[in-house]
């Protein structure tokens, strides 16, 4: 019998559909990764092209005096960096002017590598590179709201093979964003007061256990109760903050780790499967909210949206979460 | 300058990003499609095949005394046709019996057709199909919600050829149908009294004009103003009624027109493209809503949803509206 989940962070229900549960090794990639170079002379992102992205805002170099990071504005920007916010409403026809700021983080000089791969301290440098520029996009006053996020393969909306993410800064709270504080408002002021809903949730799944992956001081991986996809994994911080822009440095170094192991379990046990990942936070001025807190979910791109999804809002999980759990946990990694 | 449009039925941001539009042209289809056999002995819903499918629940004959539209439950169901809904909660876990029904609509005999190329009146057998089984499906006290879907190629979900659409009852309603009544209620109830937010959208679309496709005697086409893809069409209903489940005879030959119409445009015009059409309805118990009122929309899956979309709900269309109005509108189609 398959179960329909509430998931209580979105509120939306997943239907578990385990009568055609596939087993974990079914959604692995089989798709043939074509083999890339570590250096690619028309690729804008690798080292020495630097003069063919638009004027960086942000690098960090290593010890050779290379970089290794960088931020640049996005040549194909979703919104215009000029320009003033300006609000027309007209019947039913209600605009804002798309100002907005729209970044790439390049995640390291090497065309063909990715996250899961890098060492440690260079996975903490783009989480550095995270940060700085959530807190720059803030500072502008037109901004409403940051979302950073990463499209790993073509399945996932990049045809860039690059390793890369990206920052778009809003002068709108998307819908999402509204409704998800919806829920975290109603729980807190209104259900169970004085509770974060997401302390409290993450409470509930570490005393269950079975869908947690990883701790560590700062953070829990988990797959949620009601993962909308096979092996969706949300990485939780322990100490309640409303705002990625806040984190400390111990922080952002246990945050490195957790990822960087996650992405790698992902990447070896399901053969490098497109992905998205989302840092979902709200602005550092809000960092002290108690009722919102920050998180990073990672979706792997192993089922299609399709009109069920698109007309209902609900999604078909086909894998058990708890079985995603246990195949993830159980793939053998390399020491790092 | 981009231009972030309110959608008022949804309430969600679009992002216009005419910045980076391109031209209609260069939405049109270009993978190669496979030529297809207007028959095939493994189909399970051609011709013939018929001991392949489950149990048919419904059937039209034509003038020969074959059929020529099926329903039969689904062999991959989503859900479980037996059983009772039966509620849990304990902690964060909450979850309902996985209790539900899922039919395919097998909308020809001929393997290698679509809708669009299909004769009117076997587009509105295909309509009728959608009324009876919404109907029966209503009639199912487990039943909360029901929705009707097409996925036509592999881009929009499907890997099945021959033509099909799917209709899946809930035992919950949708989050995204919830928020959706949400922002009906409130215009109707608390914003502008005893007015129906979809009638009043559909008289200012009208009044514009400009992005209006086709209207007939009972209904509406055009690209909505905050579309959240490229040539995304919605068909109102001109008589207000908030479900599907009681659309009159005269009124379905007028939808078959109109869905044929729009569906030919998009076929000729972009070559064929994935698309998703789904159709939003309450039940036929609350059909006389004053505040919902049901309609189709047609999604071409010309873009891909990225981190971007996970994480914020927004859209990004990198196609004005009017101009992919325009261009539907100038397709040129051959008289039926």
């Amino acid at each position: 019998m398959p179960e329909i989940r509430l998931n209580p962070i979105t509120g939306d229900w997943v239907i578990i559909a385990t009568e055609r549960a596939k087993r974990p090794e079914d959604f692995c990639h089989t798709k043939e990764r074509k083999e890339l170079p570590p250096w690619s002379a028309s690729c804008p992102f690798c080292l020495g092209n630097e003069d063919k992205t638009p004027l960086e805002t942000f690098r960090l170099t290593g010890d050779d005096g290379k970089w290794t990071v960088r931020a640049v504005p996005n040549r194909f920007s979703a919104l215009s960096s000029d320009g003033d916010v300006i609000k027309q409403k007209a019947d039913f026809k209600q605009y804002i002017t798309g100002v907005g700021l729209h970044e790439v983080i390049i995640e390291s000089p090497i065309h063909n590598t990715t996250t899961a791969l890098l060492p440690l301290g260079e996975v903490q440098q783009i989480l550095n590179a995270y940060r700085d520029r959530i807190l720059s996009f803030y500072e502008d006053p037109r901004i409403q709201h940051v979302i950073i996020f990463k499209n790993h393969g073509e399945g996932a909306g990049t045809s860039l093979e690059h390793p890369h993410s990206q920052i778009v800064g809003t002068p709108v709270i998307p819908g999402q964003v509204i409704r998800r504080l919806d829920e975290a408002i109603r729980h807190y002021y209104y259900e169970d007061f004085g509770d974060c809903l997401y302390c409290s949730y993450m409470a509930s799944e570490l005393k269950d256990g079975i869908r947690i992956l990883r701790e560590n001081n700062s953070f829990v991986a988990f797959v949620p109760y009601a993962a909308i996809t096979p092996f969706q994994v949300w990485i939780f911080p322990r100490r309640h903050s409303a705002s990625f822009g806040m984190i400390k440095d111990t922080e952002l170094i246990d945050l490195a780790a957790i990822l960087k192991e996650i992405l790698l379990r992902i990447y070896i046990g399901m053969d490098n499967p497109d992905f998205n990942y989302m840092l979902r936070s709200l602005s550092p001025r809000e960092a002290d909210a108690k009722f919102f807190h920050w998180y990073m979910t990672v979706v792997p791109r192993v089922s299609q949206i399709a009109g069920f999804e698109l007309g209902t809002g609900m999604s078909i999980n086909t894998a058990l979460p708890e079985e995603s759990a246990k195949f993830l946990r159980e793939v053998k990694i390399p020491a790092f």
